[in-house]
């Protein structure tokens, strides 16, 4: 069960990563099982400790699950209902944490600091699913990717959480090329469409999107990448450093 | 001076709110000068009720500075750098405070309050200037309009606030027609472009911005404004409802 020393952390402020991969074609999200008394779902997420900053803390929190130092990340939005924390959330999520026997001053202290109202800040992230090694941090009891289309309840707000991470992404999508974060460091264009589209959940005209892709003069392009199939070889991309 | 009953609010977070109008082809921004010993300009700011979303918070904010109840309101970024409110800006303007014969116990506590690390939401408000009437907050001296392009130096990170306000507002008009807020129920062609060219600090050309806002279809061509000039009377605007 979780146990912390709320003098070190900022009250009442958390923070909750929509870490976002890619692989067959599917987006993932990596989710945790909280180390509740009841089971639940969630973001990666944590406190912000009274030195660091915002995105420092991000970082941290991030690196505990994923093990990945350098990590792309995006604050996106602020969750500051009034009661995305109600009561019987919490009550539920801590019926018996303070029956047990041994409800010590520190046991307390984290009782009192997490069942406050929390504000979240939303960071969403993109990796390279390949680097990643999911790893449990002093929250959770299991930590997993999920594909996006079929995560699992969640608890709190956290659902609209991550629907908020994909607009947000999609909308940068515009004006950034992050997405190439989700790809390995060489791909065919097919392959940058998959990815769009997946992310898009629509499909793209062919032409039009190679068009687009290279009108944006972001690409390198190597040498044919031949497969030994019949069709044509396709050229291969790499993202401009 | 300030004196507030901290256990009234979320403690280690403010919200600071950039309020953009626009008058005689200038883009104003609303600025307070604080009510504290040492003079400073500030953007209009405040502190979140535990019982109060977010949004409220900022709503009621600002409309203690503007008499606005209905306020177009978008938050953008979260400043979270661990030294934003250092302790040498913050001994300078508390310099006199504890110093009072009467250092009562509320004015104790505010003090603590006020001069802990704070993280700052940023909200950006759109308004019709001529329905403003600006008025100071239980924390200034003085609330104005200033232009964007002539601002006072500002407390802690207030300027930088503003810079990523500008952005975020460029980048949210690709998206949505905001813009319409900042003016009039009706206007011109002209009118339009020149609010544009004030946002983006830049010139359009007259053809291609009249197709690009034709082209949105959002607009409602209402009858010619007859000006008596010599000139062809140019055709008024509203935004589709």
């Amino acid at each position: 069960m979780i146990s912390l020393n709320p003098q070190e952390y900022l009250p009442q402020i958390s923070i909750d990563c929509v870490v976002f991969g890619y692989q067959a074609q599917q987006i993932k999200v990596l989710i945790t099982k909280l180390d509740f008394d009841v089971e639940f779902w969630a973001l990666p997420g944590g406190f912000i400790r009274q030195e660091e900053a915002i995105e420092q803390a991000a970082a941290r929190i991030l690196f505990r699950r994923t093990g990945l130092k350098e990590i792309y990340l995006e604050q996106f939005y602020v969750f500051g209902s009034a009661d995305r924390n109600n009561k019987a959330v919490m009550d539920q999520l801590f019926s018996q944490y303070l029956k047990e026997p041994e409800k010590e001053r520190d046991k307390r202290d984290s009782y009192n600091f997490l069942t406050q109202r929390f504000i979240s800040i939303g960071f969403y992230a993109l990796v390279n699913i390949q680097k990643v090694m999911p790893k449990p941090g002093e929250m959770d009891k299991q930590v997993e990717w999920a594909n996006l289309n079929e995560l699992p309840p969640m608890i709190i707000d956290h659902s609209e959480i991550v629907d908020k991470a994909v607009q947000s992404l999609r909308k940068d999508l515009d004006n950034k090329l992050s997405a190439f974060e989700l790809l390995p460091e060489t791909f065919t264009m097919r392959e940058l469409q998959e990815l769009y589209e997946a992310i898009f959940s629509k499909t793209f005209l062919r032409a039009n999107f190679q068009k687009k892709m290279l009108s944006l003069n972001v690409l390198d392009r190597l040498e044919k990448k031949y497969t030994g199939a019949a069709n044509k070889a396709p050229y291969l991309y790499r993202f401009k450093k």
